[in-house]
């Protein structure tokens, strides 16, 4: 192929640095432009809109309106007014309506634009209505059927209705409807999405009344949104919100500083466990060789058991009132990882260390692995029940968690066994 | 609703133990029992396929083809010949043939089941193509336009379709055609379809000619088993492959302990490090106090970057060409975050360990800093230039790495600071 897909541009766009992007997508024909657009992480869709002036307006009057309520979120406030007010009436009522419902919400989401029909109307009917739609609906793939005031009874999709002759009603040939709320979280409406397999899932308001439908590439969008989240915080950072090297080196520093300096002031408890114990520590400096091993071992334990609770929790495997449960079977997990890694460790600690401190060092490392399998898969959920998302508190916050209380296991022991 | 959904059936099965599964499933309606099937994991698919004996095979012929090869990689080799053997001719010959794909390609998920129309056919009679083929192709949203031995020329969809007049050719309404390979790896044919917001994407051989599509329900299964491959391996242990709770404590200790043990031989290098720096321990004990703080620093730097560049290759943002530049941008960040904390941090540390040790600590944090940023974005993206999963050698490795090589620097500096 010769010219670059859509997708393709997209992808070298969100390559290049903010004034080599926007004289690239300058370059672009006008639908291409439009397409393109369409495509590009919101948080760049607003350096553009910032840097286009005139064109802008035509762009954002291009778009559907929930990418238009994704930009506006983007935008600085003065911007978002301004690109509101050049919206033609409609597209203006579809957009705000948009807006009405909380960030992260399936509202925000869903495309308001849909083709419903009530009850009763044929096949024949129906396939007209979609036709005169044209390209003003985003999704006809799936079409609602609706009685009572906009009541969702069912759906019917584009194809079943291609594969039936046109005198039958819709009620004959429609399915049963998995609906989400408009106000449920955006991430569990595609996760509805996603495990049913459906091309789009009707959207309805407190009293089950159509207003949109969330469509599958809109889900797959907020669920990579979702998985972006979760992965940097996993890894103790903020979400980039955009491609990484369109991200500058202090967007980058930005996004950890925070985590590590929160991360250092709850480490420096470590300093003080260990100058607690520094008698102890003075009269068998060999215990401190061990130090680094030990809570190393304890950090991936705890983060073993926070990755796949928290990712358990994302996809809906695990939910708030299987904490007991979860727990429960952590610990037994950590109890029986802690035996293996002490009895295949012991020999060798023995020959360095000699029995004492080989003794020592199996009760510790049995102690801190139930101790972080534990923490670690119960403080993610703790953390969920209370509303806090539970990729912030996991692996490196329970590593460090684990550092200190390991500490105090060891020195602990340490003291017991070798009575100092 | 009185009833759950198929999805929630399918959420509910996941959750019970192995012999509740099985009862369960055998209460489900036949159609219904399909259904809840193909949306099943297909670990879980294999247990209740060895449970369900006379039932399996009704069971596995209505799959489609691409699910049946999926869950064929699951059962044992004896009673995937069994399943095998009791299809009906041609569905035979579409499974086997999915099965010719390697593993973990765009062809193995592929549908080979499609509708496609040769150059000049019209819409109308696009249409009725795809009315014949009815519920047997599992996807009809997207008709491949094809041309010269099923070259692959456009792509319409089943919405233009019907938007459309019936006398025009196909190949006035086709848009032109995004295609994958089927030899391409199944994750990156997957992001081709997120990324361009396709229903669906033609799958092509060597020579550029039609053998499939790949789905948009398809690919997100794709992403979603891949995001947990990624995730549970940033976190130090294997994937589980099967909801959480329908894994067993044994399963959970599994998957985590060949990690564990690895993990623990690399960090025994920290005690060996330490060894060899026993004198200057014992002359200075204040120096051991700071050790789990400075590694556990280092260790979230590491992770942090080594998190940033998995997720970013993961999506496509960054390719094994930018390996410079990435390294660079990451050993920069990891400067600047270093000396960030150092600034801050000096303060406390003189107070507590006296102004030599508090430069000892300084220096360390920077240079530890800049080491684990450029280690934690390195590795992974050398790993997957020789072909070895990036996830793999992400945060408990690079933690590991950077434990023993930060101890190394730190003694270094100490030993010239204090001159011991």
């Amino acid at each position: 192929m010769a010219t670059l897909n859509v997708a393709e541009v997209v992808h070298e766009l969100g390559r290049l640095g903010a004034t080599d992007r926007a004289v690239a997508f300058r370059l672009l024909a006008k639908d291409r432009a439009v397409e393109v657009f369409e495509d590009l992480d919101p948080a760049l869709q607003a350096e553009l809109v910032a840097s286009l002036h005139g064109h802008a307006a035509a762009i954002f009057a291009a778009l559907d309106p929930d990418d238009r309520a994704a930009l506006l979120d983007e935008v600085p406030a003065g911007v978002a007014r301004r690109l509101l007010a050049a919206l033609p009436p409609d597209e203006h009522a579809a957009t705000t309506a948009l807006l009405g419902y909380p960030e992260d919400s399936a509202g925000r989401r869903m495309s308001p634009e849909v083709v419903a029909v009530p009850v009763g109307t044929t096949v024949g009917d129906t396939i007209a209505q979609v036709r005169a739609a044209g390209d003003d609906a985003e999704t006809v793939y799936v079409v609602p059927v609706v009685a009572d005031g906009r009541r969702v009874r069912g759906v019917v999709s584009l194809r079943r209705l291609v594969l039936t002759d046109p005198a039958t009603p819709v009620d004959a040939v429609m399915s049963p409807a998995t609906t989400v709320r408009a106000t449920d979280d955006a991430e569990h409406a595609a996760n509805v999405v996603r495990d049913g397999g459906f091309v789009g899932v009707p959207v309805v308001d407190g009293e089950d009344r159509l207003v949109g439908v969330l469509t599958v590439d809109d889900a797959m969008r907020v669920l990579e949104a979702e998985d972006d989240e979760d992965s940097a915080r996993t890894g103790g950072a903020e979400p980039l919100r955009r491609p990484y090297l369109s991200v500058s080196v202090l967007g980058l520093v930005r996004s950890r500083v925070v985590w590590l300096l929160m991360l250092i002031v709850a480490a420096s408890l470590t300093v003080g466990v260990q100058s607690y114990f520094e008698d102890e520590l003075a009269q068998v400096v060999a215990l401190a060789l061990f130090v680094p091993l030990l809570i190393g071992t304890g950090g991936n334990a705890g983060s073993q058991a926070a990755t796949t609770v928290v990712r358990a929790s994302a996809v809906g495997d695990v939910r708030t009132g299987d904490v007991a449960r979860v727990v429960g079977r952590e610990m037994l997990t950590g109890l029986l990882l802690g035996l293996t890694l002490a009895t295949v460790g012991v020999g060798p600690a023995m020959l360095v260390a000699g029995p004492a401190i080989g003794l020592v060092l199996a009760l510790t490392v049995v102690a801190v692995c139930t101790l972080a399998t534990t923490v670690g898969s119960s403080v993610p959920l703790l953390a969920k029940r209370v509303g806090i998302d539970p990729a912030i508190v996991s692996a490196p916050f329970i590593s460090t968690f684990v550092d200190t209380t390991g500490l105090i296991v060891y020195f602990s022991i340490a003291k017991a066994v070798l009575g100092i």
